[in-house]
Parts: structure tokens; sequence; C-alpha cells
């Protein structure tokens, strides 16, 4: 199985305490890195637990939010001054380019690598990111300033070819692929060799899905469907809900009311209120609600 | 005697590695903090280390690049989330104001307190601050992009009365504020009482100079003249001394024979490469030159 894991950098809200960082997160998919969220600090917690930067050749930003992005200016000059000199893709809402570009102007930097921005849509659900194994898609959460979400999907994979058996049965290597499509074989004789038979299903696809700052709202459910992981932010506990509301949070009761509404298989909570110093009040808050939940925890990685 | 001492939050320079932090310096001056540049995770070196950031009503930024200023959007958004509501005065470069508003701007963001901002002159030195204890003056250095140092002067205070003596000689208490400022005191008699003999000499006003980038020059020597301590930046050991110039630096040994030049008491090294993980050779290299020689730690206090 290909290794797909969340690295934890930062799990805190807006005011960083207790040792805890602003939001920041490093996806790790078959060893392609991806950072979503960068707030302040986070080339430095991306130094301390050893992960080194010039391996992220993509940045997604959720929103701008100063605990969600303010370290990119400092992480895109380090990458220039360690010597990068490959291509950095950047998504995030339109007006961060703008933002980049008045600090650079004014550091009087020329950054070496090139640097692509792909301005997220925060209005509707849009595909970012395409390789042969991972799509990324953006979407957009309920939050005070436009806000987007983000959600990995492993690609759909070929069954593997019970190697020995095709073999022994003598059928053509022309074939193969078919079979591993699912594609039934008819031999010269007229017998039909079922490719269900022949192969070994393929796992099932997996998925992460991202939600860092919003309001519970059923508008984004279906963006975070069935996920294998969901993170979602559960800034307070249930008794502050008011405060969730008017400040376009969420709590953690909510936070795993969500995640069995949306039937995913794990849940992640994050982006913590500095009124928490014990967290675990928080999760088991979750637990009543969705059992399948763990805290994030900085320098801590989660599976997938 | 008023405390008036230095507490070093960050020492290394633009790339933060082995655990050093981008520039940021508090100066205590009699129990009012104020903050000298503002790298990347000041307000989480301010809350490691115990210093209340809405202590800080003044703050000082030398230059637009990164590692001395991108601290300062979350350190003010820190202040506003906490409840601060009293006046903060910022003293940078003119287009600092426009970097601010531009983040504000898209997070939405209005900060409750009043922030008075203060450009710096980049030509010539000039007086910033003044209360009736302290002045401050920037003055500039000689950099890639403008860049300002900054110097804490101590008022001149006035002398302390020997109160026995005066009280044993029958001086009327009119005359006491003339003798502290020197003016001697003829009695009825016509006897002259010197007010050198009557009052205890006020201690010689102390003064810190902070220079924190620049290539060695000559022109900002009569700014940081006869300082009790001097900040200057060494990021470099002297053999690197074709890379200083290139990158408007100055070395260990040029920051000891400036502090010589310019006949000040002790001198603080900082700002560090991130080739050197260990600083002991730069600060052997400027005692050679210089004795009264100490690298600036981040955590530790140094007495002005």
């Amino acid at each position: 199985m290909l290794r797909f894991e969340v690295f934890v950098l930062g799990n805190s809200s807006a005011t960083p305490v207790f040792e805890r960082h602003p939001t920041a997160q490093v996806v790790n998919y078959n060893e392609q890195l991806f950072l979503i969220d960068c707030g302040e600090g986070t080339q430095m917690q991306l130094s301390r637990y050893g992960i080194k930067s010039n391996r992220i050749d993509h940045i997604f930003i959720s929103h701008l939010h100063g605990d969600h992005y303010l370290g990119l200016v400092g992480l895109l000059s380090s990458m220039h001054l360690v010597g990068r000199k490959s291509d950095l893709h950047i998504y995030g809402p339109a007006p961060l380019e703008e933002i980049l570009a008045v600090h650079f102007r004014y550091s009087e930097t020329t950054i070496r690598y090139p640097i692509h921005f792909h301005p997220t849509n925060p209005h509707e659900e849009e595909l970012i990111f395409e390789s042969r194994m991972l799509t990324v898609r953006s979407f957009p959460l309920l939050h005070r300033i436009p806000c987007n979400g983000f959600r990995f999907d492993e690609a759909e994979r070929p069954a593997t070819l019970k190697a020995e058996v095709v073999e022994n049965l003598g059928i053509p290597k022309a074939y193969y692929t078919r079979l591993k499509r699912g594609m039934d074989y008819t031999d010269p004789q007229g017998a039909v060799h079922r490719a269900v038979d022949l192969t070994i299903p393929p796992p099932k696809p997996r998925s992460y899905a991202y939600c860092s700052d919003t309001r519970r709202d059923s508008s984004y459910l279906h963006s975070i469907e069935g996920a294998d992981l969901l993170y979602h932010e559960s800034t307070f506990a249930h008794d502050m809900i008011d405060r969730a509301k008017e400040t376009f949070h969420t709590t953690a009761r909510e936070a795993a009311e969500i995640a069995k509404e949306a039937d995913v298989s794990k849940l992640l909570l994050g982006h913590y209120s500095a009124r928490y110093r014990n967290l675990e009040p928080l999760l088991a808050e979750a637990k009543q609600y969705f059992a399948s939940t763990e805290l994030s925890i900085e320098g801590k990685w989660f599976l997938v």
C-alpha cells in the first residue's frame, strides 16, 4: 500500500499558545509532499521535524486569515536561500498573489525558482490538481471571509493480475491490460476466462478531506463525503456554541456530527482555541457523537 | 540605577536554523518595553519567555527583509485578539504601512486599538521617540534596501541633593532644584555654597545602539559613538569577507573594529549565518579586535 499520511505542524487557532502553532499540515502521498496552510512559524516547524521544505512542490492555502498563511513569505524566501530551482505551485485565494507581490517588491527579492499561482474558486468545488496517482479538489467552506477546504483523492488503480494462473492458462500477454481493467478473455476454443477470477481487485482508493475554518454547514457535506480521514476544525467545546456561531467556527460535537453525516471513516480535530490548555474534553465530547475521533497533535503522522 | 536591558528573542540571519530565530529584541527601560525588529515567530518567542506583548507600546522595524518584520502582522493580530486597547506606535520604512494595510484588508481585520505609524527616514539621523527618561533616534545603515539602526539614549538626569548637608546649612527649599541643576547658592551673609559640594552627580546616561543589517561603513559611526552597548550584526566570519561585501553584511572582525572605532563599551554579536552551528569561532574572532564582546544568545538579558 502506498504511503498516504498527514503530518500536523500546527493545531492552534488564531493565538498561538501552550507551544501550539498556527495551522499547517503536510500530506505525504507516496513520498510526494503537499503543504496545506502555512501559519507563522511553519518553516521552523518543518525544520524542527526534519521535513525538507524543498520536497514540497504544491502549497494549498485555505484562506487569508493570518494564522493560515503568515508563514508563507518566510518559507518561500528560505526555499530561495537554500537554492531551490524547481517549480512551486501555490493554490489559494486570488488576493494572495498581491500579498506575495507586495512583500517581494519591498524586500527587493527576486525568487530564483518559478512560482505558479493558481487562484482558488470561493464559490464552487473545483479540481485543482491532478496526477496519475492523485487528485486534489478545493471546495467552499462557510467562514467570515472566502475560505476553501481541500480533498485529496487517490486515483482508482487497476487490478493486479494473478500472474502464475494467467501464465498457466497460456493467455497471451496482449490481453493482460484488458484483464486488469475487468474485461474477460475468450480463448481460441471458446472458453471464457473471467477477469474477476484472474485478478486481485485494487485497494479501495483512499481520500483525505481538510476543513480548516468553517461554520457547521450542510453545503460542503457532499465534498467530504466518505473520506477515509476528515480533518475538521473544532475551535470550541459545545458550551461555546454561541461564540462558535458568532466567529464562524465549529464545536467539537458539531465536527463529530458532521463526520457522521458525511460518513467518513475517521475524524481528526484541530484549530483549538487558546482557552483550552487541556484538549481531552474536546476529544471526549466529539467521541460521544463519533467514536472514531482523534486529536491532531503536532509532530505526529496520521494515516489516511 | 534604573533597569536598562536588552532581551534577545532571535539571533539568526535570513534562514532560521539550529533552533535559532530571526531577529527580534526587547529593550526594557525602567519596565517600559520596546520591541526592535519582529522576525517570523516573534509572538511565539515572547510567549515562550513569558514577556507579555501588551506591555510593548513601541515597535521599531529596521528594514523590510522578511527576517526582520514577518512576525509583525501576527503579533498585531494577537494583541487585538487578547483585547488590547492602548495605543501602539510602529516606526519603520514607509512601505510597511502599505504591507500592513494589505494584510488587514484581505483578512477583513479591524484592529481595535489605535496604531500610529511613523515612517523612518532612510537618509538622515532623526529623533523618533522622546520621553522624560529616554530618546530613540533612527539612523541610516548601508544595506541592499533602505535600512535603519536605532539608538536608545537615557536622558541626562539631575544631580541628587546631599539632603542632610543642605538642611543643616538651612538653605531654603526653593533653591533645591537650582542646586540640582548645578547653580551655586549665595546665602544672605554673602557666603557661596557650591552646588558641586552639595550634590551627588547623576549617573552617566547610558545608551544602546542597534545595527541590524549593514555593510561595514564609516557613515554611521557618529550615530553609535560612545554607546554603552552596541549590538552589531556579524553575519559571517572574516574568511567570508567577499560574501559579506556582496550581500551587504558584516564579519565578526569588522563588527569588532567598528566597536573600537566608535569607542563603545561593549559589543554584542548577532544575525548569524546558517553556516555556523557553533558560534564560538565568531566570538573568538571578534575578541581579537575588541575584547569586550559577547554573543547575543536567545532567551538572555544583556545589561546596557
